[in-house]
């Protein structure tokens, strides 16, 4: 499965915008443990491998994202599964020489038009931020699914200057850094 | 947590003796799908990383076991979880590198005894075998349980000259090599 999304920097609240043009489907908080491989460093390979717990939730889901196929999105391969225990997850992953890096914790409302997921998230210490997304099987679909995905940013008055392709834990790395 | 367990090859039918001691929990068929890293030979190493699904159900679990630890016994770190599904787990794997080596199926009819977990195996290929397992949460309880163990497949007319170290995977590949 292809994950094609596109992620803009919001400049001024967009909410009652979204409200008006999406239905909503839930809030929800996300905490997000990153880790990195002991064969290659996946921060330069523009991996993520990802463990997902939810605040007021036993879901937990582990993630893996392959590298950004494409230079304006953050389209990129996906796998996920769900996993029973979290802990005993990032056990296996220490045990096979996988190392934590960092987590990430944000409050996410989820919005829906048709096959689009609309995510305005507000991500602890680096501000508010909307993802839209959705999910194709083949490479035959990504330019059009990214041109709606541009033209629904266009309706909630958000244009190309405030996207922003690096992931929230590259942004946080950067901003650690800085 | 360490998994304290012994295996023995089953020269003739010991079910009759089981039934008399332990109480039948259930049967099931297991289906192991075994990996190897990238970046260090998991059968060198003596650890193992194991999908496990079942004929009939749903559950599917992801375990790591470390070295064994006794130069008599199986005894192991072991740690799992539930996954929600084994192909994207299988998925997430390939993707970091990791790779399919060999599947065992076997046919367990499990058994309990206190603490204890009895597992009469059918392998397919390999034969009929018994294990005896507990768990234990640290090192200083390891003997002890080794012992019970041992008095355990006495009173089934077992004794250590049927004891087998290899796991079904190196007994596998093994026959599969000669």
């Amino acid at each position: 499965m292809i994950e094609v999304e596109i992620k803009a920097y919001l400049k001024e609240d967009v909410e009652d915008k979204i409200e008006k043009e999406a239905e909503f489907i839930r809030k929800e908080i996300q905490i997000d443990k990153y880790f990195n491989a002991p064969h290659r460093d996946l921060s330069l390979t523009d991996e993520a491998l990802r463990i997902r717990t939810y605040e007021n939730s036993d879901l937990s889901v582990l993630t893996y994202k392959g590298a950004k196929i494409d230079p304006l999105s953050k389209t990129r391969v996906e796998c996920e599964t769900e996993i029973g225990d979290p802990e005993k997850m990032e056990n296996i992953l220490e045990k096979l020489g996988f190392f934590y890096v960092f987590t990430i914790k944000k409050e996410r409302k989820i919005y829906k038009i048709e096959n689009y997921w609309i995510s305005h998230d507000n991500v602890y210490e680096l501000g508010h931020f909307l993802e839209i997304e959705t999910k194709v099987s083949g490479e035959q679909d990504l330019d059009a699914e990214r041109e709606e995905i541009i033209k629904l940013f266009r309706k909630f008055g958000i244009d190309e200057s405030s996207f922003e392709r690096k992931s929230y834990l590259e942004l946080f790395l950067e901003k650690v850094k800085n």
